[in-house]
């Protein structure tokens, strides 16, 4: 119970750091640095989880995951979060249309990129003489769609055309899912009854879920009067994805982690298992934040 | 052997019907449906030996499979191939510019499509119940990259800017490529003894790859007279790439066909095994095409 508190206490404080720290250019730097390290962390656990164990050149293979998981993240967002409006760019009207320039551009050049990355990998599997080739080069690819390519969603909803960050848009979108969590297991504990899907997460129940969704869109309507960013309206389309989204997304993890037999993902955060127990339900439920950012 | 002939010609007729068919604009329609099929039918071969047989819910994966590796094809394709400068651009310079905004707007689109699909059959996942959830969604994105966003390149190659289509380049290209495979064999057969693969591919020589690839620059030199898209220095460079590029696609595809023990990737082709058994090598050559096309 100790450990547990010093690690969220110490957990809480980096999170805290990087999102709001180095108030030069606002942040931004240190926050782009803390989702980096998160995103490469996720993506070794996830890659130690994937990659079977008798595999030869194993530890090439979970660098090659997760170097290909964290090229979006790095060319994405340092095209578009850091450098975009950057380019010699003075007006107000360049600036905007440069930020989108970037946006299109540097998706466009992660495709080309990545294509050819993976081609090259596809003949270096030749050389390393594998069991099921083209099944590691799989891993590889789930690590980019599961972790790499959501994180992308992040850089695009925190940055803005105008050249700023905002941090509250981070906590809050953290603080919907956390909060969610939090709510879930103190209602399933109070009323739990009606198990919500047994085969993967026994402990999860209908009650709790509810329970948890009600508690995010509550707490969705107090940050619309704090964090002005997005509009009340904003707030509780995100919270309905909170709500949904981050049990979907801790299931879909409960669901790697029993096809593979571990507890945890990692044991990095000692009393709380990996980073990726702790990302899960947020990266899941990054691409479709951003979509209804889109629509509401 | 008259089997093979008789397919060999069918293929052949198909294969022109379809690159200069369709007068009406160009043949750019017949172009963009055969490719299309191309890519379904070798996608559909690839599931058929990545999904594991005892892998429940067998066909709804390799639909799902297909469906992932099409999504490019056909929305680039119809984005930037079809439609791209149709869109009430009137003047050259709209139309130009055009063009290359639908080329990175369609790739961003993709990208975000690619992510919520996925993210989707994460969710899929946890219903079918299967043993290795991630390994199957693992075998969908190889498709993708295997086949499905390199198949696009193909597109971005013989489209321009000035909305026209070029049929001679797709023929060059594949020829390229076909005439190298012809010669290695001749080659082989007359002087082959050093084997250049033997693990994966017995029959490769050394000395078949080399005159292969002699024939190709050879071929390349000769079709720059007659087609004048590419120049002569991009005809050599696009030659060079076929002469490695064909040969490790080659070996990409016979390493995977051992790893899951078929000798053909499928029956379309009656004494040649299937679409991908043809197309391997040119599919796995297109990025690369496109890569020395903007350098050279």
């Amino acid at each position: 119970m100790r450990q547990r508190t010093i690690t969220a206490v110490f957990f809480t404080l980096v999170m805290l750091g990087g999102i709001y720290g180095g108030y030069l250019y606002g942040g931004k730097y240190t926050f782009y640095l803390l989702f980096v390290l998160i995103t490469a962390g996720c993506l070794w656990e996830l890659m130690e989880m994937l990659v079977p164990k008798e595999e030869r050149f194993r530890k090439f293979r979970k660098i090659a995951g997760s170097m290909v998981g964290l090229l979006p993240v790095m060319w994405f967002g340092s095209r578009v979060f850091l450098y975009a409006v950057f380019c010699g760019l003075s007006t107000d009207e360049e600036i905007i249309s440069g930020f989108y320039a970037a946006h299109y551009e540097s998706v466009a050049e992660i495709g080309v990129l990545l294509s050819l990355v993976v081609s090259m990998l596809f003949i270096v599997e030749l050389f390393l003489a594998g069991k099921s080739p083209f099944s590691q080069i799989g891993h590889y690819l789930t690590g980019l769609f599961y972790i790499g390519i959501p994180v992308c969603f992040l850089f695009s909803i925190t940055a803005a055309p105008d050249a700023s960050y905002y941090p509250n848009r981070v906590l809050g979108l953290l603080l919907l899912v956390w909060t969610n969590d939090t709510g879930a297991y103190l209602f399933g504990r109070a009323f739990g009854k009606h198990k919500l899907f047994e085969r993967i997460s026994p402990k999860k129940t209908w009650e709790g879920t509810i329970g948890g969704g009600i508690f995010a869109v509550l707490v969705a309507y107090g940050l619309s009067f704090v964090i002005h960013d997005f509009t009340l309206r904003q707030w509780l389309a995100l919270s309905i994805v909170a709500a949904i989204g981050s049990n979907l997304g801790d299931l879909v993890e409960s669901m790697l982690k029993r096809s593979v037999g571990v507890k945890d993902s990692g044991t990095l955060l000692p009393g709380h298992g990996g980073l990726l127990d702790r990302f899960d339900a947020f990266i899941f439920c990054l691409p479709f934040y951003w979509l209804v950012l889109q629509l509401a």
